[in-house]
């Protein structure tokens, strides 16, 4: 494989066949939960930012909607069922190759556990939330945007990208 | 390559040295983009759909920002230029392995052209929408929501899935 400049910009491209082997930002997806006034964080248990918190989110997998890749990521870190409200935050990381989308959801029952991928699992009001100890400005930027607009009620969509605002 | 179940599904891993070559879901941008009471649409040049219409998107490429991705293929299908307004529809094509984002989008000065990617480009009112000829039910499912909203002026962000809703 080598670098060949195709198609207006450099692609990865067989030297033999000439083949072109495209590739492509990654979809990361996850939930913002929240119960009565709380929202769901996980502390890490795996690389990267581990024991750090963060909001469940992870790649999407093939042929995975992004809803059902939010609702398993959440299970997968918090061992809770969630229901979908709302895409809510599309986040890009264009230097780790990244875009997120957060939906904004609500736990089923509010109960939490620890899933496989997480040491500790928990429901923070806004006081509460370790904002010095977060993984990800990703979830920063959506936990930010949620106890704004939580006054009024009304959620809309938000669009951010690292570093500019969190 | 193999396709090994690994991580709680079928992976492609390498039988040799075992590396696991993750593949994900390729991300799809766009813009919506009106001017007064008509939308941008573009006769595809390109295969697939070759003929059809549709609202100007293409895959994001690496580093790119969501939105930047929908600017630039709007300007390779119409040659014009647009402000984003907000994340519009998050759409779902699991058999196609793709998410769409379509953004909503003003056009800068109302002028349309060809671009290299278009056989024709237009500004359509709703009723002179060739809904028959749309290449891409992705398309149809944005600017049904958009002509809903636009009566009241509001507008917010739309989850869909093919074929579930158009």
């Amino acid at each position: 494989m080598i670098l060949k400049f195709t198609e207006g910009r450099d692609r990865i491209v067989c030297e033999y066949c000439e083949t072109i082997h495209y590739t492509n930002p990654k979809l990361v997806v996850g939930a913002l939960s929240f119960w009565e006034d709380k929202v769901l964080l996980c502390k890490r248990a795996i690389e990267p930012r581990k024991g750090f918190w963060n909001v469940p989110a992870g790649y999407l997998e093939d042929f995975e909607k992004a809803e059902e890749g939010a609702i398993r990521e959440t299970w997968e870190e918090a061992g809770t069922d969630i229901d979908i409200i709302q895409p809510y935050v599309i986040y890009n990381l264009p230097q780790a190759n990244q875009v997120y989308i957060h939906f904004l959801a609500k736990l089923k029952d509010g109960i939490v556990r620890n899933g496989e991928e997480s040491i500790e699992s928990g429901l923070f009001t806004e006081e509460e939330i370790p904002w010095k100890e977060m993984a990800f400005t990703s979830s920063v930027f959506a936990l930010r945007r949620f106890f704004e607009e939580r006054k009024s009620g009304i959620f809309t969509i938000h669009l951010g990208t690292y570093p500019d605002k969190t």
